[in-house]
């Protein structure tokens, strides 16, 4: 069942004719090293202003994606590399990836959270931006907002106060998702222009033309570590509540919602680390096919990554939605708001993990 | 296939031989009114004090009980009876189930709410008679309550304010709820001494011995006007959004959870009225096997209608922590957990709706 992705007689996921071995993986090495210096050329000529253009954006990310995917090969086929080397390179690699992550993280968290206050306050026209936030700060959005709040106020003096709630969190969530967003550009530029990166870029550059193989890499078989990734994978999901999470409905995400201990959740560890150990088996699978790494793309693999993925955003988004009900001074009718917020994103949570046992079910069926 | 219950052959539904007429009528409603006087007279045995001891409780459930099925029949077989003492009898016994009625439903209310508090603060004892309650009155809950919230906010100073939150709502909904259930009490019990009572009371004796039959009702078949019944029930669930419900995590019963317009939610209502129909559905099977109304019970028709009572008593939970969240001077913490509160039982409608769906699709699969 475990071999299913990794047959060697399967056409879809090897060039026919050749056994993967380390010449396999320096030529996938040295594709995404490629990779990375072009996106990383292509961010510097799109400029990275404080606005961050769609170019750069997408240039950001190939440069994450690369660094994901080098990272990841390093920690699958470590006994076919240089040792030192990839103990020097991943810790690296995931600094770089994970700085450059955060801009677009709190962008996406922020137009998540606001995307379901509009949906949850019914408002077509969401007038996040024209509402004041409550808490300390910001006096221009307190005076942009203050006719708008109180007209809503006025016109429903008793129910509109929930709905004016509704607008402060959005207001709230805006301002405080913006400027961590600010802070992780500027962060990140930063780095980009730190020595720390350009000894990163100067290794990736060195990669780009030669892999630090150990001699017996050539001899070396991929398949039983690309194997043991997805060993690892399917034994984590093992270790998840599945069936639980297989009856709809069951309200797990949302217990000990309320609990002093509980921000961030630690019952969403276990389904983080299995996000990461699926995208390490997916990445070891692209390995395998050589150096464009096209592997077929699983289309339920890709759901079920797809779901851990929502999972992740969904819980981050709660946290945010929680973390913000504790500005100090907010409105009763604020905090109201954002409770009905962090539950709706905790449901986001366990709908992601129904979807996410809905489609592994589907592989495990259909693959033994 | 809407035939399926009232098949006069089915030997599960009734006697052997005996078409049902205007007789089993008559036998069935004496049969109801006798268990109306006999609960009556057991609840004023039982006493009625201010707590409502466990007799006297269940006493009020069996008055309830035969009370919306005697006023059931006169509205399924109407065409049977005089209709002059049916349009004079039906309002009467609302009257007197619903104000029966509101006692239980606030401490069901009540529990259900702290039932939830419980499980979203993840603690096993509770301290929601311990807290304070914010907003006005109370002193005493507020004086009991203040060390106790001193206690928890000094040992969690950042994230403990959240679960003194908790506490502090679930005393605030004690307190809202204990009220509305206390004048419910006095409201029940002035009901039942009041003339308006006695008149329905006498009525309903002389209904145990002579039912007002219209002179034709004894060669009239029963049968046609259960099975309207039934119809008029399936035409209301062909008009609910089941395909909907019938996917899990539709995020539906959030939609506009912090609309000014939206509690209750209007959404809920024809869901409601499923409800009131499926039990005129229930009752006119019960009608037609004869006196003691001991219909075989239809398990899936049971499962469907207590994810109605669920989906009522939710949506009813959801519009009380709402409500408690409008009073005024709470804590942005308190006002925090009864958002979240709402949130969850707004996703328990969703959950009763998903099971009414599952429900009702076996039935029809299984009938057709």
């Amino acid at each position: 069942m475990a071999q299913q992705h990794l047959d060697p007689t399967d056409p879809r996921t090897r060039p026919v004719g050749t056994d993967p071995t380390g010449d396999t993986l320096a030529g996938y090495l040295r594709a995404q090293a490629t990779e990375f210096l072009r996106a990383l050329r292509l961010h510097r000529e799109t400029g990275s202003g404080a606005n961050g253009s769609e170019a750069s954006a997408e240039a950001a990310r190939a440069l994450r994606r690369s660094a994901r995917r080098i990272s990841a090969s390093l920690h699958t086929f470590q006994p076919l590399l240089d040792s030192d080397w990839c103990e020097s390179m991943r810790p690296e690699l995931a600094w770089v990836s994970g700085t450059l992550a955060m801009e677009h993280a709190y962008t996406a968290r922020l137009e998540r959270l606001l995307t379901a206050l509009h949906r949850l306050s019914g408002s077509t026209a969401f007038p996040s931006q024209a509402a004041g936030a409550d808490g300390p700060a910001s006096p221009r959005a307190r005076d942009a907002g203050a006719r708008a709040t109180a007209t809503a106020a006025t016109a429903a003096p008793e129910r509109g106060n929930l709905t004016v709630g509704a607008a402060k969190a959005g207001a709230l969530l805006d301002r405080q998702l913006t400027l961590a967003r600010t802070r992780a550009h500027s962060t990140a530029l930063q780095a980009l222009g730190s020595s720390r990166f350009h000894a990163v870029a100067d290794k990736v550059a060195v990669l780009a033309s030669e892999v630090p193989l150990r001699t017996t890499a050539a001899a070396t078989d991929l398949r039983p570590h690309a194997t043991a990734a997805e060993e690892r994978l399917r034994d984590a999901v093992t270790a998840l509540p599945l069936v639980t999470a297989g009856h709809p409905y069951n309200a797990a995400a949302l217990v000990h919602g309320l609990s002093p201990d509980t921000v961030p959740h630690p019952q969403d560890a276990p389904w983080h680390q299995v996000r990461l150990l699926l995208r390490l088996h997916r990445y070891a699978r692209e390995a395998l096919t050589g150096p464009k790494g096209n592997a077929v793309v699983d289309l339920r693999l890709l759901s079920a990554g797809q779901a851990l993925n929502q999972h992740r955003d969904a819980s981050e988004a709660a946290a945010a939605a929680a973390q913000a009900a504790r500005t100090p001074r907010i409105a009763p009718a604020t905090a109201y708001a954002l409770g009905v917020l962090h539950a709706d994103q905790r449901h986001e949570v366990e709908a992601a993990r129904f979807a996410f046992q809905q489609a592994w079910q589907k592989e495990t069926v259909s693959a033994s």
